[in-house]
């Protein structure tokens, strides 16, 4: 009984050291020393096989080195193999952190006071009350609720948009599409956390950055492929949108000719909002062997009809 | 019976405004049309006045127009006439989210990813758990205590320093200058909240800096005094400090030349981490007058043998 790693090299020996010490019955075994493929029930991976299904008959579990999983294409997953995020508490916690530095950003003018700084300009500017800002978080999960639940002890008027009807604490939840321009339109900073899905990709356009109350802040810590670059980028340059945030972009790396590197309104960090923690994330597969020896199912499995 | 109101012209209708409902037994006068001047028992006031113990012999409470009294000459105040702050709940909460941004921005080296995106380098570097984080505090009263208060929830390990010990949530308050070497060696991120006071007066120097842990953030919503702000740049410049958040300089706004404004280790913000709240000043001028009509000791009154 093994388990195959494919994610990110660097963090191989932490995983092994990990794994090891708290399920010594699964051998590790790290890409491309395969060994005897019928002997690989589980695989970590942060991108896909292309011939996994034929390669690795007996796989049960492939786990997803990221919170996303939109990289997998569940088609091509036998019916049998689950597909399972290792999204633990601490890397809710680390992504709250980021939401919460980056709505405080927006809030505060950061991105105007830095401008100024570089042009040798003092301007204070009034101090808006968070309980005057309106904070809207698309994709209201478990990641979208541990946003929410930091924000909400400053003050602001938080509300969230889902598929499905979610408590949202101390505000409104928007539901489905038809209720998508309402909540756009009351989002002084509208944070983006949703699963990329056929029906969320290219989400945001240029009819919706319209629905933003002029100057809105955005945050992007989803997907790239959930918004239309250009629209974006018109938004900003025409000050429909006041500044953004984002930490994911359709190509990444961006390309050296980019406008997103050198835009003053935009802060870019390179996909480090939050990260599979390797202790949270063994302790998932832990208790997922557990549950397949007690018979019982299995945690964080995607569901094959959402996508997420 | 009026007030003299010498701060800011801009928000002078509006102090007027909810003085006139929530005080109508105060006549309220801007300067300069102070009209006789034996009338005013109060002023409310940023910067001091030079002959206001002559010019307004009733003269009970000058007001301060912000959290700081540092510009004020308590010696030249005549010893009847009390100086009170106007700290109110919320400008407290408003310094307190300024603080939780920049311990928020140095945390997850936003410096640091600005500059690669200025450069159109695209290198995610390793996430830090807030519980591997000291933050220390100096100057531990009501701005610093809501200070980390706000910091406690994200699991900072937090710090304070003071003249006299106080509580300092889920951590140690290291107590006067005997200690303050031990404190600053364990403050990962050092945030300056101290009064200005002969003691406290440049008090961060070039030795201080160097008891930080090496890389240490440095945060300062205190004064620009509070800092020898060449030894500053120094420690920047040799990595010691490894990026800093200004609020305040010793010179406001510094001069063109000021290498504050191009310092890519630099955040510098123009004196905006708080501000008076006019509704919570309002207030605490109103429950001092109710005290003054009966007999009780007025709130929010600087000791003359501390400073604050």
């Amino acid at each position: 009984m093994c388990i195959l790693y494919l994610a990110d090299p660097a963090a191989a020996g932490e995983w092994r050291d990990y794994l090891s010490t708290l399920a010594p019955e699964l051998e590790f075994r790290q890409w491309p020393d395969i060994g005897n493929p019928a002997e690989v029930l589980y695989i970590l991976a942060w991108e896909p096989l292309a011939d996994l299904a034929e390669q690795f008959r007996n796989l049960r579990v492939l786990y997803a080195a990221g919170a996303g999983v939109d990289q997998f294409d569940l088609a091509q997953l036998p019916d049998q193999v689950s597909l399972v995020r290792l999204v633990d508490l601490s890397m809710a916690d680390i992504m709250a952190e980021y939401v919460l530095l980056s709505v405080l950003a927006l809030h505060r003018d950061i991105l105007t006071y830095q401008e100024d700084q570089r042009s040798g300009r003092w301007q204070p500017r009034p101090i808006v009350h968070a309980s005057q800002r309106r904070v809207g978080v698309m994709g209201v999960g478990n990641l979208g609720r541990a946003a929410l639940d930091r924000l909400q002890p400053l003050g602001f008027k938080l509300s969230g948009w889902n598929r499905s009807l979610k408590n949202v604490p101390g505000g409104r939840c928007y539901v489905g599409l038809e209720q998508l321009e309402h909540f756009l339109g009351q989002c002084d900073i509208l944070v983006n956390m949703l699963p990329l899905t056929p029906e969320t990709n290219g989400i945001l356009n240029a009819a919706r950055f319209r629905c933003l109350p002029h100057g809105a802040g955005f945050i992007n810590v989803g997907r790239g492929a959930h918004v239309i670059e250009q629209d974006l980028l018109d938004a900003l340059n025409a000050g429909q949108v006041g500044g953004a945030v984002l930490d994911v972009l359709v190509q990444e790396p961006p390309s050296p000719q980019s406008p997103f590197w050198k835009h003053p309104r935009i802060l870019l960090t390179p996909h480090v909002a939050s990260d599979v923690q390797i202790e949270g994330g063994v302790a998932v597969i832990v208790e997922n062997l557990r549950r397949e020896r007690e018979g019982l199912p299995i945690l964080n499995v995607v569901d094959r009809s959402k996508g997420y």
